[in-house]
C-alpha cells in the first residue's frame, strides 16, 4: 500500500504541483472504476432475479444457488488464474500467454512498489483492475446458467464455469482487451458484446444443444409455456442489470474521463430503452399480446447490443442499433423454439444473438473510419467458434462421464426439494 | 468526445496548472453527477416495486409493464423534445422555448467541441446533464401510474405519459429550472417538490378522478382494503426509492461541492426518518395499529417533503419539516378516502400533498431572506393550475375517445390474464 | 455552507494552487465518503431481505416493521446522542466524553465556519463523517432485531434500540474509534468486525437467550426447521449486504485513497467468496445437501470476518480468514441449536462467532508487526461483556417489566395479522 494521502504531505515545504495533480486524477479515476466495480457486481444478483423469476417455482432454489455460486468460482478462478491469461503482456500480439510475474506478486508481494506505481499511470490502482475484470468474467458463466436451468445437474454446472471462467473466457479476451492478435488486426469491442456476451451465448449454446429441452416443453410440434415463478422478481433483476450496465459500458472507459464516460451512459441509456421498445412491439405482432417479458429481454437486448460500440456510436444510432436488437431478440427466441432449442430466460438470444449484431454494428455505425464490418465479422467468428467448441467439448466430456442431467423423476417434482431440501418460498398462514 | 485524460498529456513540457485543476475537478463533479444520476435511475425500480406490492396480485403484471416502459418512453421523449423544451436558453424570462440548436446538435453533431466546452464550466458535461434531467423526467408520469392502477387501460396511459412527460413537464420545469418567469420572481424549489412531485400529483388526481374509484372500494359508504400482493416487493421499492433520493437532492447541487452535497444528504436522511416516525405515530392513532403502510408512506413524504428546501433548511428545520410531512400524508390518505378519491398507493397523498407542503415550508424554515412564503404559494398555484388542468385535458380527451378504464369484466378477473396472457406470481409445487 | 465550487472562483486574478489541490482531493475524497455511505444505508435493506426471507410467512410484516424503523431510530438518536458519545474528543484516553460543542453545533448553528473547515482536513466534511457513522450505527441494532424475530414484542424491540444504538454503541465505539482506551492500547479494529458485528452479535445472544426458542421449534430433543417465506428475498438481501460492504469496507478507509481503498475491496470480496465456499463445503458435510442457506451466511460470515483486518491482511491471508470464517459460521450454528439458543437468522453465529475471529484474525495475520493477538483478545473480551451485560440487563428491565415476548396465542397465527392487520403475501386470483 504505497499512496499516501496528499492531505498528509501538505507540511512539506516544497508541494510538487504535477505529481499532485497526476495523484488527485488518479484518485478521482479509480472511484469511478471501483464505483463501476460495484455496479457489474450488482449484475449478478440481477442475473439472479431475471432466472429464479422467469424459471419455475419447484426449481427457485436450485436456480439460486447457481447464480450465488457463479460470481463466487467466478472471482476465486479469476485471481487463481483468469486475471493472469487474459492480460499476459504479450510481447508480439499473439494467442496465449500468462503474466507469472503478476500471478506471484499477487499472491505472494501484494505490497510491491513497483507494480502497483506502474498501473497508477493507467488510471486506476492494480487492485481495482483485478476486481472490475473479475466481476465482468463471472457473467460469462451466469449467462451458461439462464439457459440450461431447471434440468442440468449443479455439479456439471459448477466443472463447467471452473474451466469456462477459469480458462476459455480469459484466454479468448486475451485476443483483443489483453493486446493479442484480434486486437492487432483491428478488431473493436469496446465492452464485450463479444467477448463477454456472445462467449457466454455461444457456451448457452451449446449447454442448450447437450443437455436437451425440458420434459413438456415440446409437445406435439407445440412449444408450452412453462410460467416462472414470480414477474416482479425478474423485473428487479432487468432494472438491476440495466443499473449495473452503467458501470459495465461507462467503466469500460477504464478512467472518468467526463465526456466519454458520459457520452457512454447516454448512448447505453438510449439503446436501452430502444431496446424495450421493440421488443414491446415485436411481441405485440408475433404474440398478440403485451408481452412483458419481451419488453425486459428487449432492454437486455439493446444493452447487449449497444456494448461494442456504446463510445463510438452516435446517439441516434444507438438508437437504432437498440431497436434492431430489441426485435431481433423476439425472432431469435422464436427460432430458438422452432428447433426445439429450449433456453428458459432468452439467454442465447439476449447474449449472443445481440451480442454478435452489436459487434457487427460497430461495423456500421461506428464514428471511427478504422472500424471496418470484415475485421468485425472476422472477430466474431474467430470468438465464436473456439467459445462453441470448448463449451461444447466442456459439456461432451461431463454428459459422458457424470452425467449433464438429473433424473426424470427428480426434473419432474422439481431440483429444490431433491437436492436442496427447501422450497423457494413457503407462503402458508394456517399450522 | 474532446477530453482527453490528463495523464496522457503528462510528456508535454509545459503543463498549464490552473487548465488542469478545472478539468480535475470537472472529472470529480462530473462522476458524482453520473452516480446521481444512476440513483435516479433505480428510483424507477423503487417505484415498480412500491406500486407493485400494494396492488393486488391479479393486476401485478400490468403494473410491472406500466413501470417498465415508463422511463423507457420517458428518456426517449425527454431526448426528442423535453431537454430542449426544459432548457430552452430564454433570452428574458418567459414562459415558452426551445433550444433548437441543442436539439440538432444531439441528434446530428453529437461531437460538436463548442458545446461540450461551454457545458464543461457548468461542472459537468452536456451528456451527464441530459441523462440526469432525463432520468428525473420520468418520475413525474410514474407518479401518476401508481395512483391509477388496476383500472386504468394501458394505450391510454401510454398516451397519456408521452404528452405529459414529453411536453407538459418540461414547459412548467422551463420556468425556474431552465431561468423563465417563476425563476425570475424569486421563486425556490431546489429539487421538484412542486416541479418534479407535485406536478406528477396534480396529474395523479386529474387520474383518479376521471378514471374513478375500483369496483369494490367503497361499498355503502365504507372503504374497503384491497390487500397488496406482496409487502416484500412494496419495503423494497421504499428503500430503493430513499437510496435514489441520495442522487435526486444531492445530485440537484449539480456539482459534489462537499459541504453542500454532504448537508443536502443529512437534512434528506433526517427528514425521511422523521416522516417515517409522523408516519408511524399518525397511523397508530388514526387506525389504531403498527400500520406498516404509514411509515412506509410517511419516509416518502418526508423525502418529498424536504425536496424543495434541502441546501436551505437546517437539521432541526428538516426534522419537523419531515415529521408534518409524515403526519400529512397520513390525514390525506383518510380524506381522499372520503372523498371517494381511490389512489392505489397513496402517491397523490405523497406527492401532491407533500410536494405542497415542501414548498411552502421553504418560506416557514429557509434560511436564505430572500425565500418567502407568498412567492413559493404563487409558484405551487402557477404550477399546480397548469398540471392539473394539462393532465385533466389530456385525460379527458382519452377518455371521450378509445376511453381510460378497463372492462368490468377485466377489472374483477385482474388485467393480467386479459391483456397480458402471464399471472405475476405462479407458486405451484405439484404438477 | 461555506464551500464555494473553485469553478466559480477562476476569475480571481491569482489561483491557489496549493488551497485548490487540497479542496480538489477533498471534493474526490468526500463523493466516496458520500457514497460509502448510500453503500452501508443500503444495507439496512440487505438485512431486511435476509431476515424476511428466511423468517415465516406469517411473521413478514412484523419484521419489515422492525427493519423499517431500526434505521429511523438508529439515525434519529445518533444526531441526538451517539455520534458525540462516540466521537467526544477524549483529551486523555478514557471511557467515556461528550463532545457537546458538536452537539451544540448540530442542533443550533449548523453553518459555523470553523468547526467544517476544521472537517475539511480530515478528507471529508462534517456531514459526510455524520451521515456515514449513523448508517453504521443502526447495523448493530438490526443484528439483533433477526435473532430474535417471530416472537418478541415490538414495543420492547423498539425501546432496546434506543439504548442499544443510541448509547451502548457508541460508547464502546468511542473506545476505539473515538480515541479511547482501547485504542491507546494498540487494538485494532478496522471497519468493526468487533464495534459493530460482535457487538451487535453480544447484544443478539442476549436477546436469544433471554426471549426463550419459538413455540415448536425444539421438539423432543430435536430441532424443527422452520421453513423461510421466500429464498429469493434472503438472496436478495445477502447480495445487497455485500455490495453495501464495498462501502462499509471501502469507506472505512476514510478517503478515497486509491491504493488503500482498492486494496480492502480485493480483501473483502475474496473474503466473501471463500466464507461462502466454506458455508458451502461445511453444510455439505454436516446437513448432506446444499445447502443454500449456508452459503448464504458463509458470505456474510467471511465478510464478517474480514472487517477487522481488511486493510492489513494479504489477500492470500483474506482467503483463509473468509473459509474458516465460512466453516465456523456452520459449526456455530450447530453448536447454538444444541443449546436451544433459537437464532431465526444465524445472526449470532454470523455476527458473534466470526466477529470475535476476525478481531483475532488480525492478530495473526495483520502485514503491521505492532498487532498482537492478546491486545485484540483484550479488546474482545472487553467489548465483550459490555455488550452483552448492557443488552442483558435491558432486555431483562424490559422483561420484567413490559414484557419481551408476545402471547402464546400471537406467536402460533403469526404477528402480522395481531399486530399489524396484514399479511405479508397475499396471491389469490379468484375473488
Amino acid at each position: 500500500m504505497n499512496f499516501v494521502p496528499l492531505l498528509a504531505q501538505e507540511s512539506a515545504a516544497t508541494i510538487d504541483v504535477s505529481a499532485q495533480l497526476t495523484q488527485n486524477l488518479l484518485t478521482t479515476n479509480n472511484v469511478w472504476m471501483m464505483l463501476s466495480t460495484a455496479l457489474v457486481f450488482i449484475m449478478h444478483l440481477g442475473f439472479a432475479g431475471v432466472e429464479a423469476g422467469f424459471g419455475q417455482a419447484k426449481n427457485t432454489v436450485n436456480i439460486l444457488f447457481k447464480n450465488t455460486i457463479t460470481p463466487i468460482l467466478g472471482i476465486i478462478t479469476y485471481a487463481l488464474a483468469g486475471f493472469y491469461l487474459m492480460y499476459p503482456g504479450f510481447e508480439t500480439p499473439g494467442w496465449f500467454g500468462f503474466d507469472a510475474a503478476g500471478w506471484s506478486m499477487f499472491w505472494f508481494s501484494p505490497g510491491d512498489a513497483d507494480v502497483t506505481a506502474a498501473y497508477a499511470d493507467a488510471g486506476y490502482t492494480y487492485w481495482t483492475d483485478f476486481l472490475f475484470q473479475a466481476m465482468f468474467a463471472a457473467t460469462a458463466a451466469t449467462i451458461v446458467s439462464g439457459a440450461i436451468a431447471e434440468r442440468v445437474k449443479l455439479w456439471s454446472y459448477l466443472i463447467f464455469t471452473l474451466f469456462f471462467v477459469g480458462i476459455v473466457y480469459p484466454i479468448i479476451g486475451s485476443w483483443k482487451w489483453g493486446g493479442g492478435a484480434l486486437d492487432a488486426m483491428g478488431f473493436y469491442d469496446f465492452a464485450g458484446s463479444t467477448l463477454v456476451h456472445s462467449v457466454g451465448g455461444w457456451g448457452a449454446l451449446a449447454g442448450v444443444i447437450l443437455v436437451g429441452p425440458r420434459i413438456g416443453k415440446y409437445v406435439n410440434g407445440k412449444t408450452v409455456d412453462k410460467p416462472g415463478a414470480s414477474v416482479p422478481l425478474a423485473v428487479i433483476g432487468v432494472f438491476l442489470l440495466w443499473l449495473g450496465w452503467f458501470g459495465f459500458n461507462g467503466g469500460s472507459v477504464l478512467s472518468a474521463d467526463p465526456g466519454l464516460v458520459s457520452f457512454v451512459l447516454v448512448t447505453t441509456s438510449l439503446a436501452a430503452c430502444a431496446g424495450g421498445l421493440g421488443g414491446f412491439l415485436a411481441g405485440y405482432f408475433v404474440f398478440k399480446r403485451l408481452d412483458l417479458g419481451m419488453v425486459l429481454n428487449g432492454i437486455l437486448a439493446g444493452l447487449v447490443g449497444i456494448t461494442a460500440g456504446a463510445d463510438v456510436i452516435n446517439p441516434g444510432s444507438a438508437v437504432i442499433v437498440g431497436f434492431i436488437a430489441g426485435i431481433l431478440v423476439v425472432l431469435s427466441a422464436v427460432l430458438l423454439d422452432s428447433l426445439r432449442l429450449d433456453d428458459v430466460v432468452g439467454a442465447v438470444s439476449v447474449h449472443l444473438t445481440c451480442g454478435v449484431w452489436g459487434t457487427l454494428a460497430v461495423g456500421i455505425f461506428s464514428t471511427n473510419p478504422d472500424h471496418s464490418f470484415i475485421t468485425q465479422l472476422i472477430g466474431v467468428a474467430v470468438c465464436g467458434v473456439t467459445a462453441f467448441v470448448s463449451a461444447f467439448v466442456i459439456f461432451y466430456v461431463l454428459k459422458m462421464t457424470i452425467g449433464i442431467r438429473v433424473s426424470e423423476e427428480h426434473e419432474k417434482s422439481g431440483l429444490d426439494s431433491h437436492e436442496h431440501g427447501i422450497r423457494g418460498y413457503t407462503i402458508v398462514y394456517d399450522e
